[in-house]
């Protein structure tokens, strides 16, 4: 197949605008924080501010890391019903806390409604240092089935 | 407010059987691999293998990790409308490449259809050291509304 067109549409990068629109579109996402033996991995409500992402926390593995300025990823995707596309933007940068007084009542401010009841009275901040994100058509389950599947599949009718 | 009874529904911990019936529900997850600086985090569409999480992918980062036996985090969630619940499950483990000829056209006979097109002709499988799962009725938005953020809505009408 060497050197023969791909018969399928291409994987789009999305420009850091498009991200930050899609970032805009979601209220939730996944945190990745580097973990001792294995990552961590949080789901999130979150809302974008200024150029960053907030979301509030509990005491917790969530808060220690942001006082101890850890490096994060941050993820968001959806699946776009009407077009049949899919995209997913990856968000690389620190966790700060949010101390100082006048930052947390302009956090308080914010549309944030996490889904999960609680305190959570501690806000976080995610300042990005990279921003990466791709869109691309939604596979027709078809192209997966070869000869091998194929059979299979139809041994399950 | 110490010492007063919560109000609101309390989060519960998933069995390691609910964690297995919830990752067999959906068809893509978020995958978490420790990188040099930052976590790398990768939207997977994944099958459940015989206590193994299996995807496909093409030659890149999570071949590569797969093949140093990466130990890796993926997490998968939703919201389910009709009972107002969010759910979210998290495994733990190494990642492994699947390459002996036998293992990879069982792997082929899975019901893997990755969304992205592509020739993704290689298998990875999770093998989950731990798995943990929660499970929460979501909060009412009004639940965050406090005095100022209350303000701060008013002024929007």
């Amino acid at each position: 197949m060497t050197g023969q067109p791909m018969r399928y549409p291409p994987v789009r990068e999305l420009s850091s605008e498009e991200c930050w629109d899609r970032l805009r579109t979601t209220v939730v996402g996944r945190l990745a924080i580097a973990g001792d033996a294995y990552p961590e991995m949080f789901p999130v409500n979150y809302v974008v501010d200024r150029g960053t992402l907030v979301f509030r926390s509990d005491p917790g593995a969530k808060i220690a890391a942001s006082l101890d300025g850890a490096r994060v990823a941050f993820e968001v995707d959806a699946i776009e019903r009407v077009t049949g596309e899919a995209w997913s933007v990856v968000v690389k940068g620190g966790l700060e806390p949010v101390l100082a007084t006048t930052d947390v009542l302009d956090a308080l401010g914010l549309p944030l409604f996490p889904w999960q009841y609680g305190a959570k009275a501690f806000f976080v901040r995610i300042v990005p240092v990279s921003l990466s994100g791709r869109r691309f058509v939604v596979a027709d389950p078809a192209h997966w089935v070869t000869q091998i599947t194929g059979i299979q599949r139809a041994a399950e009718e």
